[in-house]
């Protein structure tokens, strides 16, 4: 199996063509034009098959989040996908897999304008990594650690769905029938928050895509940003699925630690706070308040305004840092 | 095992910092400076465990080999490599093997002041990705497509050392012991021509470097400029090894079809091949010409300055493009 082979074939039927890219897949490397008065923000990340995701995830599935999981972290800075570089490891040459997959992948592409500019095929066990790029106005990037205290801390949409499908599929909870397939796709079809992200570069102080669960990523923030927090664990939001499925203590619990939410965490001053939610709900994004950054430098939380200890894997996984 | 955090302890240590690396290891993202009148190059390799090296491997090697091959697509476009995204899949975490596998990646940054950024580590079957990035002035960068009837056909160093290396260890020919270090050395530690890469942007028409063998990378070469290839066979460069281990005949076929060389083959003008032999010779880089392009739209070989057939399993490859 040589390099590109199988990527010229399934990967060079995409739509998109970025005027910023000189030279796409087929020679030995992509060539892309840098645009004055820019920063170009950089990720990567791998998913494993039976680490990531179940080996019966569908193929259009696996592209999917293959790309998602990398936009979120793109949005999470603040800035515009650009451009791609896949490297797929596959047991074996299967055109229908990589039909299937490629759609996954294209699907998100051409949503965001994204071009695929390169990567590699190989053959072994099954696993994706792609490199994400993206633009942002010079300077104006967020990062993990511009968080004061003060500051009010924010998520976007709904916390735990995606945990609450992987525990049903595990069977270690039990989700009502009507209910399954909406929380899969949850899990299947995360959406980054691309759009919410470019429009928080104005308002916000710090921002992190939910990968690893809220306590775990608010960890990451506090660390870099050198504070500490206090979650209102009655202001986390829930779907109504979330609700209707588990208690309110577990809901709570899956919400703080489930992760591949791929929702955003970020925080904001008090003197954006109304400028930011204006915005965001211009831009469609329903954003929740859920708490405060202070001095402490560890995490808190309370319900019915009193102190409530925590007791989560992810937090211990904070703690040890 | 959370993303970063082995890489964050075994890959900061890194000596390279460069300017234009506004932002490193442990955010959502890296964040690089775009500059002015610069074009950015993108490459994206695999190696897998059992496929592209022997299980037995060593670390080091293995860290070498990931950038080396990056580096050597990079040097093939003419461009300074300037950031990598590093993603591991282990199976298990192994201290041991991290940090002599850090010091691998390391020794080749540094000496070509290339900066890590970012990764990913993922639990799995072994298998390493990297993404390099490298600079060229505007529209300076060489492609596999601009190679005309008439240019002449170089390569530098020697071709088929790793290959024998490889078919030594699979007890498909034996080396003498005495050589046997040293081509172990040309397949493990392969040395990737960013130097000579960067000569060649004022010189070269096209050029490619020799991942999957002469003819097959010829072959690349062939197929997007729309030319044929002669190449004469007594002029491929072969070291005192290769000639000491094989017939004449076999040593050839070894260089037209092993892989794993990581020299460049390149094409120049008639007008400029004294240019860049001076400069390719101030460089410390030897350079062979080893035929010529022509309009025949596939690749011959001479020896003598009779035809010769090909039989190669690499020309199949090609042909079938």
């Amino acid at each position: 199996m040589k390099e590109f082979e199988l990527i010229k074939h399934f990967f060079t039927k995409q739509g998109v063509e970025r005027k910023d890219v000189l030279l796409s897949i087929g020679d030995d490397c992509a060539v892309v034009a840098s645009t004055e008065n820019q920063d170009i923000v950089v990720t990567t990340d791998t998913l494993v098959a039976g680490v990531h995701f179940p080996h019966e995830t569908t193929p259009r599935a696996i592209g999917h989040k293959a790309v998602a999981v990398n936009l979120s972290d793109i949005a999470a800075m603040g800035a515009k996908p650009s451009w791609l570089s896949l490297a797929i490891t596959l047991p074996e040459v299967d055109e229908k897999w990589l039909s299937e997959f490629s759609v996954g992948v294209f699907d998100l592409c051409e949503y965001y304008n994204v071009q695929l500019i390169g990567g590699d095929t190989t053959q072994g066990p099954l696993s994706i990594t792609i490199t994400a790029q993206g633009l942002t106005p010079e300077g104006k990037y967020l990062s993990r650690s511009g968080a004061k205290t003060g500051d009010w801390l924010y998520v976007t949409g709904n916390l735990g769905d995606a945990a609450l499908a992987l525990r049903h599929y595990k069977k270690q909870i039990n989700v009502k029938t009507e209910y399954v397939d909406q929380i899969q796709a949850k899990l299947d079809y995360p959406k980054p928050r691309v759009l919410a992200g470019q429009t928080l570069r104005e308002y916000a102080t710090a921002a992190i895509d939910l990968s690893d669960g809220l306590l775990a990523d608010l960890g990451h923030i506090c660390n870099a940003s050198n504070v500490g927090a206090n979650i209102v664990l009655d202001a986390v939001p829930l779907s109504e699925i979330m609700k209707a499925t588990l208690s309110s203590q577990d809901a709570v619990n899956l919400a703080l630690s489930g992760g591949d939410d791929y929702e955003l965490l970020f925080t904001v001053s008090e003197d954006n706070k109304v400028g930011m939610e204006t915005a965001m709900s211009s831009a469609g994004t329903p954003v929740t308040c859920i708490g405060q950054i202070n001095t402490s430098k560890v995490i808190s939380t309370t319900l019915n305004n009193k102190a409530v200890p925590i007791n989560s894997v992810s937090f211990e996984h904070f703690s040890s840092n």
